[in-house]
């Protein structure tokens, strides 16, 4: 590693100095500046659409198509709903200051666990401008600075966006530093913003496996991973099986594109014969490419053959993977194999079987009789995410305003020494 | 980075199998086995006598001396020490299966955060062979795997010490590989610890800067920093200057080769001429050299200057650095620019000078009217503590069996899918 890239080591300093400020601010100072922001938001839609169309164009110039240019994309309709975002996030309780746990040792020391912010939290992202408000709104709740760095597909958008964030926060008596833009979308900047040891103190990467593995191995910053969702639906010979066909179907078909969406079917193999040809039928209906193992196939031989690789891949598409197991303690066997640790799903009506089957999945959530998507923050109560841990350090699973504090060990004494 | 040790990949691996099992022991289990080692651990004294005589004897042919001879030094009393720490541990409230938060959402979904062990922790640590058995007994109770790496001068000692837990847990129907240790004390092995990604849930180093900052530019495993000790005591104008002067007897004098020792006096300047000369003249008498500030100097003119390097120092040793500060924001502003997030402490009758100082220092814990010698596992009643963190993502302070733990969430549901 050379020397760190002297803009980013500026704005990470001075989000380090501002976090203070931030951190002292009142609930209400905070939650009328997300609604300042997001009114601001509404207002500068024209700006923010022309910036937007630019870096449209440029993308397509550039031979960018499909999905990525559709979640670059800022419609009227997503733009009132980063707006309506911010407003749900000014909404939520306040967590700052909580006394998380108070107890009182023998001595007569009184100790409190207070919730306070973490400082200055950074997120290195995608093409979705949405995430700039996301993250901006969860942070500025949770009383953090941050500090964004989006992709260069969509900077015309994100500089447009932090400028009326910034304004917002300006017109609320907040600190503008409490949300800075990395313009610089190259490599490097990114490496620097990895490297900004006693300045960041949470690094989120919202990316791709190269994303993560260049944090892993490059990042002296604490960081949380989210990572992939190679997630699994298993159901058990106890099932109700049209709850089964129910979550299986709402599992991979209702947005596969995200991370919570099932890549695996594992169905026991006592009821494989009466489930899977008609729920597979349905996939094969709906787009999905099936690909199954000898016992799969055996039931269903249309599927292609599954291939060792994609017992651990996450389609992000009209994919999914078939395994017939023995039991419970098969599919337990196959997920603590292959799972990515997001979420897996089991389907039965038989609790023990359920508990067993929680107990043996090092996954973050484990669904009982629900679809794998609702692993989110929205759907979790938590009102919004900044991502979804797949680590075991810190936080699991969806990452709401909570997720982005720590806390302070206060101990009142009364002129106590220690023996 | 070249390859993997394979003797470390192999312990590592062995180690995620069997953290499984560890994880899905009984409380009674768990704590039979941590009696049954305490027991086997004071049994089997003369053998670890022997091996601790040989570490001791190689040590000094090496030129070992001082205080690094006495850390490795295994008095009767140390030992039985260690085997009272195995049955304390033995004897806290078990943790696991709690359940932190139940919530139920407006679809019927019931969510609920269960803990869980974090699975497999490595530590890193240096010649004190107590830490051996205090990271393997706060492992076991908290259902984690662990892998155990201590320093080259106490590997006779450590090896008899592994043994002997393993043979306590084999009599427990424990796995015995719940405590592994790494034999191959060379950097290589300690590296290839720190790139066990996937195998190794927590990395603590309970080391100097050196080890940390390997760790920081090594490790690919999740890691908390057990960091310096530069603790501050501000002596406030509203203390009661009683309280004050044992306070900072007490947390420079009571053991100064630790981190919770203070190393730092802030005195204001509105009663230093009042307060100073008099703890000034204690502290040398005992022993202590000083080192001032020109204010500091102007009343105690027998007192060396403080450098600039002083500020930040933590001497683990009979040297206090001492400075003249405008008020409670003055010592705010020197801890901010100086603190390592240990511990600092304020003396002051006024609570809201003291509830300003808690809020303006950005440290793991704030003591008011108590010694900084307070932030300690035992002493917050955690019963044993496995490191102190100094960072702020997961865990902040003394880390006991609780911080040895993460959550798992559980959504139960009655077939729900998602719009």
């Amino acid at each position: 590693m050379t020397e760190l890239d002297h803009d980013v080591v500026a704005i990470a300093t001075r989000a380090r100095e501002v976090a203070q400020e931030v951190a002292r601010l009142d609930a209400s100072t905070r939650n009328t500046a997300l609604r300042t922001a997001a009114a601001a938001l509404t207002e500068a839609a024209p700006a923010i659409s022309i910036a937007n169309q630019d870096d449209l164009e440029q993308a397509r110039a550039a031979g960018v198509r499909g999905a990525l240019l559709d979640r670059l994309s800022l419609t009227p309709s997503r733009l009132d709903g980063m707006a309506d975002g911010l407003r749900a996030v000014a909404a939520l309780p306040d967590v700052l200051g909580e006394v998380v746990e108070e107890w009182r040792r023998p001595n007569g020391l009184l100790l409190r666990r207070v919730r306070v912010p973490l400082g200055v939290i950074a997120v290195i992202y995608e093409a979705r401008p949405n995430v700039t408000s996301d993250v901006a709104g969860l942070c500025l709740k949770s009383g953090n600075a941050c500090i964004l760095r989006g992709s260069s597909v969509a900077i015309r958008t994100n500089k447009v966006l932090v400028d009326t964030l910034r304004e917002a926060l300006q017109a609320s008596d907040v600190p503008v530093d409490a949300v800075q833009l990395v313009s610089d979308t190259g490599r490097a900047a990114a490496a620097s913003l990895m490297r900004c040891r006693g300045l960041v103190d949470l690094l989120i990467p919202r990316g791709g496996p190269a994303l993560i593995a260049d944090i892993v191995e490059t990042s002296t910053v604490p960081y949380v991973i989210d990572g992939d969702g190679n997630c699994h639906v298993y159901v058990d010979a106890a099932a109700d099986q049209d709850k089964a066909r129910r979550i299986v179907l709402n599992a991979k078909l209702s947005k596969p594109s995200v991370c919570n969406a099932a890549e695996k079917l594992l169905v026991d193999e006592s009821i494989a014969a009466d489930f899977l040809p008609g729920v597979a039928a349905e996939l094969s209906a709906a787009g999905v490419e099936l690909r199954g193992d000898d016992g799969a196939r055996e039931l269903v031989p249309a599927m292609a053959t599954a291939t060792d690789a994609d017992w651990d891949r996450e389609y992000l598409d009209l994919v999914m993977s078939v395994r017939v197991v023995a039991g419970v303690d098969g599919a337990i066997a196959h997920v603590r194999a292959h799972s990515s640790g997001h979420t897996e799903a089991i389907v039965t009506e038989d609790r023990a079987t359920a508990t067993r089957f929680i107990e043996g999945c090092p996954s973050a959530v484990v669904m009982v009789n629900a679809s794998t998507r609702f692993t989110d923050g929205a759907e979790f109560g938590y009102g919004a995410e900044i991502g979804n841990s797949t680590q075991r350090l810190h936080a699991r699973g969806p990452m709401g305003v909570r997720e982005l504090t720590t806390y302070r060990i206060e101990v009142w004494g009364d002129g106590q020494v220690r023996e």
